[in-house]
């Protein structure tokens, strides 16, 4: 274990590391050329845009202002300037409470480390078992300010004990002010959300097969059948996994294409040329810009025949749809009620954001859901207590002789003796780095698995799966030394009391490591973090490599997301953390402390700056952190137990069963109270909603509102849809002609239509189809119309004039 | 252990036992005077009558045809031949899928019982362990055909995991296939129900208080703004529990005027006296009738101004509601929504049918709902484990010198030795009996604290609390010698392997014990409970001391409920039983079968002809039912693994991890698939229901249907309401007169409204109060009506007149 000076030197070490990261990043970031790695939100915002200033060449990639350079923390202030509502506005609901995590953690942290820096500190040093013992047992002086330093049986343990239960109270009353507050913001959220596609639509998924009908009829029928009064309309979901893959193809093309463009028109003298073969040195020479527009007219045609394909092909419809609704009343009852006998068809749940909307998953039926969960439970489990099987596999592989084997070209370097010894020093460990460096990406592929169809869920449950990956194999897997199959193993053959005691025990002693590990992992990582060495780096070998267009440009500075499904259980270890060893190890707290508050700096800082918003979730991801911070409690209250018992302290154990008794009701009592802001959406909040629009806009035409908005994304991507193919699709429905005037008529009663449901059968089956075919041909003109939705609502992005044109055609 | 011929003589006493029994009700049951024993529910239902024919006296009580006395088993066709649709007529759904359970088991095991007889029972006798070590150990001939017949290591074991397989997955289907029938037994129940108000009706739960308005006026506000299509009306709910009690004293004082007229009538030359004071012996002597005319009408003075305080009394309107919709559509969605922003409150749910509704729970607020369940849960881990703590404590008082110093004028008696000794071997066990006997009512009763509405529900929770006493104390308690309370420091105290192989090893030399135990209460208590010895004694005792009038009779006769709190988990139990020993002693499995044949013959007949429907919750505890199934499987498997790994099959054991796995998953597939189906109700069920019912009665008016469904039954014990009361209630609601036009106004318009709901708020405002008025006068003249309202749908029991009566009057 290590003393007090060790600790010391770590701590200087990694202080002056962050240092040396926060000077950098002051340094970079103030480079012209280094913008678009610091501040891609704001050109994704647009309110920065690429600099076409006066300045010469040099001085728009460095900066020559010295002044600037001085102040390395200027970046603070920014961070803090913005107030928490601006903050919604400028990256979601998503960002700001995920913020509140880290002043969540400051709040529970600092009462807890003055409680137990004043009470805990004074009574472990005044204890003085260690004292007594210093010839034989091995100790640091961080044991000294630790539950340790007191004598097996002693009194003093009521004090730890006392602090035990103020501690839970004082954590158990911030979460609960904290899970209030943030259901009340996402309430308020909630409400005074500007009107969005998703509050008007449901997802409904297992629709049955109806033989001689259409899935789009069959939706149609049962929905104006069981919601006569507010059903207005239903999107199909098709399945366009291979016209996707066309419209990849497409956009590279295109983007040779500008390349070359561009290129032509520096240079109109010289017209490019290439060779056709692979990466241009064979195959025949051609002048690149006609060759790419032949490559990308001839894939148009190949598109366009694959949409129609799509389009009219009733298999491409998938048994999924998006239904929409007249009203948030409408939509909110649908989603939370059960539709059909059979309660493994017709399931409606909440539509997702069209942007959050995982497309892939959106056709897996019921059954294979249910298998897919179990298998992938099965594969957790393996991965979190079994993962190091294949990676020593793995390493037995990657040794010398193995690599001498498959490659046998690379004797000769190998053979030689100092990279000899350096590889078989590296080779083992980057089986495990690599491992560990991948697995977030293959824990998001278990939950796209398991088929949830929301990119928000997805990063949910990969966090969750993390979780148990972190808490396993970092916290128990420090705390007990050897393997998660080794702890497993160990278990299940020792009895249950044993367990908390051997954890117990080792607890105090792991001190000194988890606190080189919050130096390590959360200053040092988190001054990383602001530095962005990653992104920096790949994005000027990008700009420097591949970017051709300002298409690729944008591309190249994407930030991505602020990544929930790694950060959100880093984040909960240190709560693990922070409340295992508030009173086992109190010296550890302010560790956790200058973490919260440094790590709060830099990711407001990245969120207003760096992170992109991908959706907008209202913090649905809530629950799941006060669920795992009360995990932590129950934790540290099954490891003081643990301790206690070997502390031979037989008056105060027993007392502390009814902590973890009390921590439970709580979590419960918190889960009624608070879980349904977060699942369900109330008829109250819904019914004022939409009170609210119908007295300020009266004449709101809902249907075209709605209308694409839930078109898989692939069909908004191009405008230039021609004509010609419009009316070729159209040709096949000529025989529909005679269904138009329903069409407009319903256009004008829909608003009136909910008294007279009952006598109009007959008409609404003839309007139904008619409303179909208008879908489809809506489908054929869409726009890229996502961000519109979402942000605004004043305009209606599809023009309602398409009915018409529909008419005047024929 | 016992042999096998031990176990012949215990099944020759237990068989002789159960004939004996069966004998004795033969000829008890067709005794005129034990007619009320044995047919109470064909008295209920009306299928028989009071004898009063012309048959001497002596031949009224006893049977004198001797024909009837030879066929002793003649009950079994007449139990046999009512179909199951007729059952269900008769009994209802809950009893007819009651009796599917014993049906469920017999499809179960019979099958296993042959496989295992066939197949596993060679195997074990021809493994030959025990007749190689005959000298050293003590085996019965049980053991042979038992898995401990098969010597260590062997690689029969395979066989045996083999034939788990096979049980299990036999098992998991039929639970699939009785799953699905019993959901569509219920949904088919549903959908071919009658009308009936619970169909329309909404519980709601947790009103907020708001100053200045009453609870009523503030339902009303809050669901004409939130269900503006659908809302109908609402029933308050009163503390009613003091006039209760006055209702009662009034019951009792009217029965004594019926005895002492009937008395008179019999007698008109004497007119009944006696005395006022303690039982008729001290006091002045007065005329008996005039005595009770007057304090009946006293009494009724008192209740007549408890009423109007419960009515007026804002105070007594408890924050809870009955809301009715105007159709089933209407009430499914509010019953399955969220209502508020805030969670807790305006909780709905399903109403319980009126006679299904536990009125004393009903106004119990949100957060003490949560500490009363925490509380519960507590307590009932305290009884399942700590039970016999206070029963050895009451064991230690209940000695012979506590009796003598607690009564010493009994010294001289209990001196006496034959009395001493028989006490002393006699007081300790009384104890404990008397908590077995009290156990169910003591769970119940805990039960009701909890806070659960609904009679239904409250048996459900009763029944799985019993589950864990059961399995802990029984099952378990007899597997592992010691009380539970060992058990649970043993397995504290032992690795988690342990604990199956502890149970693992003990399992097959308990079959005997168990074989003994399905005799003694399977074979004899099927039987008692067909004799119904207690009821039939009871019954005699209360007819020749208490029974004074018809009424007495009747209530003297009531053979309450089939008891599902209490006979769920015994029957479970025996499944557990079956799923353990089937691959381990499969020579227990005939016992099963003959249980669940007996018993399945006896509870039909009992069914049919003694248990009284109490309420139909529609099968909803099969959920239940199926899950300890699954649970008895897992135990198994565990057990399983328990004893094989004992056995050093070491090859085979890893096999079996799957089991449990796929049927954790099998599990998890049926809840999903199939629970909706009993706690949600589907839209397109309720919508066709709706259309049905206004295709064939367009003129229903449900508003009168449904006005006092859900009034608190003791508001509708007495017709004899009089007149002068109601108008004395009236004259204090003089100023709602200018209301009544909008009344009669809105009944003829209440089925148009929805088109118009937006432009009506100040309209409907006005109306909502009237309505309120009207319901209150509508309880002051209540009949008792809620047997016509579930079973009925012709007659409208509440005359609409009530509205212009009440015009006619001011």
């Amino acid at each position: 274990m290590a003393t007090l000076q060790d600790l010391g030197v770590s701590a200087f070490i990694n202080i002056l590391g962050a240092l040396v990261f926060l000077i950098l990043f002051a340094v970079l970031r103030i480079q012209p050329i280094n913008d678009r790695v610091y501040f891609p939100k704001l050109y994704l915002a647009g309110k920065r845009a690429a600099a076409h200033d006066s300045r010469s060449a040099f001085r728009r990639f460095v900066n020559l202002n010295l002044c600037t350079y001085v102040r390395f923390l200027s970046w603070v202030p920014g961070a803090l300037r913005m107030t928490e509502s601006e903050l919604i506005t400028h990256a979601g609901l998503d960002s700001a409470v995920y913020l509140r995590i880290y002043t969540l953690g400051l709040k529970i942290f600092v009462p807890i480390t003055v409680a137990a820096l004043l009470v805990l500190v004074p009574v472990n040093v005044s204890g003085g078992t260690l004292l007594n013992l210093r010839k034989e047992v091995v100790f640091s002086d961080i044991d000294k300010l630790s539950i340790s330093n007191v004598s097996p049986g002693s009194n003093r343990f009521f004090i730890h004990l006392l602090m035990a239960y103020v501690f839970t109270f004082w954590t158990c009353f911030m979460l609960y002010k904290e899970y209030s507050n943030v259901a009340f913001m996402r309430l308020h959220f909630l409400a005074s959300q500007k009107r969005c596609a998703d509050q008007f639509t449901v997802i409904v998924r297992n629709i049955p097969h109806v033989s001689s009908h259409s899935t789009s009829e069959t939706v149609d029928e049962f929905f104006r059948r069981n919601h006569p009064d507010h059903y207005l309309g239903q999107q199909a979901v098709y399945n366009a996994n291979r016209y996707a893959k066309l419209v990849k193809q497409r956009e590279r093309l295109q983007n040779w294409l500008d390349y070359y463009q561009l290129k032509y028109e520096r240079h109109p003298d010289k017209r490019p040329t290439g060779r056709t073969g692979c990466l241009g040195f064979c195959g025949r020479e051609v002048d690149q810009i006609d060759y790419y527009r032949a490559r990308i007219s001839e894939l148009e045609k190949r598109m366009a025949s694959e949409r129609q394909k799509v389009l009219n092909d009733p298999k491409a419809v998938m048994p999924v749809s998006f239904v929409t609704f007249d009203s948030r009343w409408g939509a909110a009852v649908c989603a939370q009620t059960q539709q059909s006998k059979n309660p493994t068809q017709w399931l409606t749940d909440w539509a997702p954001e069209p942007r959050d909307v995982y497309w892939q998953n959106l056709a897996i039926p019921f059954f294979s859901l249910s298998v897919r969960r179990f298998l992938i439970s099965v594969a957790v489990f393996a991965l979190v207590f079994f993962y190091m099987i294949p990676i020593t596999f793995v390493q037995s592989l990657a040794n010398l002789e193995g690599l001498e084997k498959v490659a046998p070209f690379l004797r000769p370097v190998i053979e030689v003796k100092v990279v000899k010894s350096f590889l078989q020093g590296f080779l083992p460990g980057l089986a495990l780095k690599l491992f560990l460096y991948i697995l977030p990406t293959v824990l998001m592929i278990m939950s796209k698995a398991e088929g949830y169809v929301s990119l928000s869920s997805l990063e949910r449950r990969t966090a969750s799966k993390y979780y148990y990956f972190m808490l396993v194999n970092v916290f128990l897997g420090s705390i007990i030394a050897g393997t998660a199959f080794e702890q497993l193993h160990s278990f299940l053959h020792e009895p249950p009391t044993q367990i908390p005691r051997t954890i117990g025990v080792a607890i105090p002693m792991k001190a000194t490591f988890f606190m080189t590990y919050i130096m390590v992992d959360g200053w040092a990582g988190i001054a990383n973090e602001i530095l962005r060495v990653k992104p920096l780096v790949i994005y000027h070998l990008k700009n420097m490599f591949i970017v051709k267009t300002e298409r690729d440009r944008e591309k190249a500075m994407d930030p991505g997301s602020i990544g929930l499904g790694e950060n959100l259980p880093s984040l909960q270890l240190y709560f693990l953390l922070g409340l295992c060893y508030a009173v086992v190890t109190p010296i550890l707290l302010p560790f956790i402390i200058i973490f919260f508050a440094f790590a709060f700096l830099v990711y407001r800082h990245q969120i207003i700056n760096v992170y992109n918003q991908e959706y907008e979730s209202a913090a649905t991801f809530w629950p799941q952190v006060h669920s795992r911070i009360i995990a932590s409690l129950l934790i540290s209250h099954v490891t003081l137990f643990g301790l206690l018992g070997t502390k031979e302290a037989a008056y105060s154990t027993p007392l502390l069963i009814f902590l973890p008794m009390l921590t439970l009701w709580f979590h419960k009592y918190c889960k009624s109270r608070f879980e349904p802001a977060f699942r369900k959406y109330p008829l109250e909040e819904a019914m004022e909603k939409d009170n609210m629009e119908r007295a300020s806009e009266p004449n709101l035409n809902l249907k075209t509102y709605l209308a694409n908005a839930y078109l898989h994304p692939i069909f908004h991507l191009f405008e230039e849809v021609d004509k010609e193919e419009k009316i070729e699709v159209r040709i096949d429905k000529a025989q529909q002609q005679q269904h138009q005037h329903h069409q407009q008529q319903q256009h004008s009663d829909s608003h009136v239509r909910s008294s007279s449901q009952y006598h109009e059968e007959t008409h609404l089956r003839s309007t139904h189809e008619t409303t179909y075919y208008r879908e489809e041909s809506h489908v054929r003109s869409s726009q890229y119309q996502e961000g519109i939705h979402v942000r605004s609502d004043t305009d209606s992005p599809s023009p309602p004039h398409f009915v018409y044109h529909y008419d005047t055609e024929h």
